[in-house]
């Protein structure tokens, strides 16, 4: 089976609730901009492509329904507006917002509402179509880069947060690659750790693991570098929350200490991320503020407190990558690329586009 | 004020119930070897030296009671058996056990029974004495020799699991070293790895932080390398549940990591235990076998279930880290050494002693 976590048939939309997970399995219905706002919110869907996905899908189906007849271009970009401040943080739902709202006023001066209406709906249904097939492409170039090494041999992959159907609008980023290899037959096995403090992993990708039938092995963060010795890991991929020009790369914290491992044991370490989470506006991961999350996150694990009353707590929720550390590649829905290689690229390709 | 875990004054023995830490603290009262037994086996203390400590204690409050009047070393030895077999697994406790037996076989020889019983008692106060005192040897060779690099600085060290008063007979090892440096006003932060998965770094390192006034930040295992990047970490230092021939290192599972992050940053890398955790029947660490402990362990916090459920659990329990990480040294009693130098200074000075 394949996991869908976003469910949508025009006018239809159900995301599974991943504040349930992974003790229930749930899915809400959306059937409203409003419904849309409060699952991102409240964090029913997390992931900034799935966001993305789920705020934009959420106004189609409230479109379909009949919505904005009197003003459409002004009801489309309030609701643009109010899914954005959702969760402002999440960089894809304002992009995607500024890119269909140009689209939506480019339409807007040579259709009628109707076909404004229908123009819409599907350029958002093609944003889903699109975001799925690019991440099936990078987990078919990122499976055949790591087979290439080994040419007959099943492969262990280690993973790190999630990057799954859980945060993308299916497939997944990191976890497509890992998708494609148990495709093809050639996944040996799959180590996820938990990630701490919110743990992604233990929650979420042990959940795709168990529900798509990959053979996995949950590990605590702590074990990734005795797994690389004892447990003959292949590669090691993760996602990205953005990549810089030179390759540096900002992904959950604890992305760079596995990297550090990767290095140590001569494993190839991968990034798997669209061109859309590559910033090439920033030179180095230097110029990336680590942001600092609350202590709490850290000191209680579902509302129960697991460390001492007083402690000081640093909780940094992510970590920069050097490129240097990136051996394996940057594996994108154009190609693997290595760090150097990166900037170049993107630049002639996507222009090409 | 200096927190202690075991209150023995002659024919009393309280101790600091573990498992209501870091929530409560409460100190239960130990008055035979039945409590000693059943505070190790219900692990209210844990720890290898701490556990040998307790156990000893208990018989030697008992024996303050009276017990055993009529065969005297019978009751010894079968309470002897009875507490080794608590918890099998921590030598210390084996160790101290035939040590006491063979000195009370040899006492039994020439002394009358309150004679012995004194004798008896007399060698188990001077064990608690003699682990303390080892313990601040520590604490001192090893605040000297990382002060050595930083002749006037305050230093910033980073410790895994928990290695303190809560651990040990009192003072610790590695948190014996911390200790120092606080002691000699030279700590300028302790950052203390939360230890999954069992969270002795978040529970008890960080209580005995928070209890002692040491500057500190709980971090979790994942952050250490970045903390090594950003906070200006000056050593790592590690405890020991077993120091080999060639100066490889079994410790708490998320050591080897570590040790990989400080070699990689060119931050010193350090190991505190006692001469009796050497054990230099073993040449290198392949000949340790890693043991794995349950999968709940893992998957769920306090019996609440954090992992998605059907998801396999790998837990291995410690993880043995090569001598060329120990790049700092190994911190004991009697000095601290490069691995390489290890053997032949244990050899010879414990000859001597």
């Amino acid at each position: 089976m394949t996991l869908e976590a976003i469910r949508y048939r025009s006018g239809s939309l159900q995301i599974l609730n991943q504040l349930l997970l992974p003790h229930e399995t749930v899915f809400d219905e959306i059937r409203s901009v409003r419904d849309g706002y409060e699952a991102i919110k409240s964090m029913k869907v997390r992931g900034a492509p799935a966001i993305a996905i789920v705020g934009c899908l959420s106004l189609a189906v409230e479109l379909r329904g009949g919505a904005g007849a009197d003003d459409l271009v002004s009801f489309i970009r309030e609701s643009l507006c109010h899914l954005t401040s959702a969760r402002p943080t999440a960089v894809n739902m304002g992009r995607a917002a500024r890119e269909l709202m140009e689209f939506t006023e480019n339409e807007s001066m040579e259709k009628n509402t109707e076909q404004l209406r229908d123009s819409v709906i599907g350029w958002i249904e093609e944003m889903l179509e699109r975001d799925v097939n690019d991440n099936k492409k990078i987990g078919n170039y990122g499976a055949q880069h790591i087979l290439s090494g080994v040419p007959r041999d099943s492969v262990t992959i280690l993973t790190h947060c999630n990057t799954g159907s859980l945060a993308t609008a299916g497939y997944g980023t990191a976890l497509g690659v890992v998708r494609s290899l148990h495709t093809l037959g050639r996944l040996k096995r799959l180590y996820c750790t938990e990630t701490r403090p919110y743990n992604q992993g233990a929650r979420l990708t042990a959940y795709e693991a168990v529900a798509e039938g990959f053979p996995a092995t949950l590990i605590t963060d702590s074990m990734a570098a005795l797994a690389m010795r004892e447990k003959g890991i292949t590669a090691v991929v993760v996602g990205a929350d953005r990549v810089v020009a030179n390759g540096d790369t900002a992904n959950k914290v604890g992305t760079y200490q596995l990297a550090i491992a990767a290095k140590h044991h001569g494993v190839p370490f991968y990034v798997a991320a669209p061109s859309t989470s590559c910033d090439l506006s920033l030179e180095s991961g230097r110029d990336i503020v680590i942001e600092e999350r609350p202590a709490v996150e850290l000191t209680s694990i579902n509302g129960v407190p697991v460390a001492a009353p007083g402690i000081d707590v640093w909780n940094p929720a992510f970590d920069v990558t050097p490129h240097q550390l990136i051996t394996g590649g940057i594996i994108t829905e154009l190609g693997v690329f290595l760090p150097s290689e990166l900037q170049a690229a993107l630049t002639g390709r996507l222009t090409a586009l």
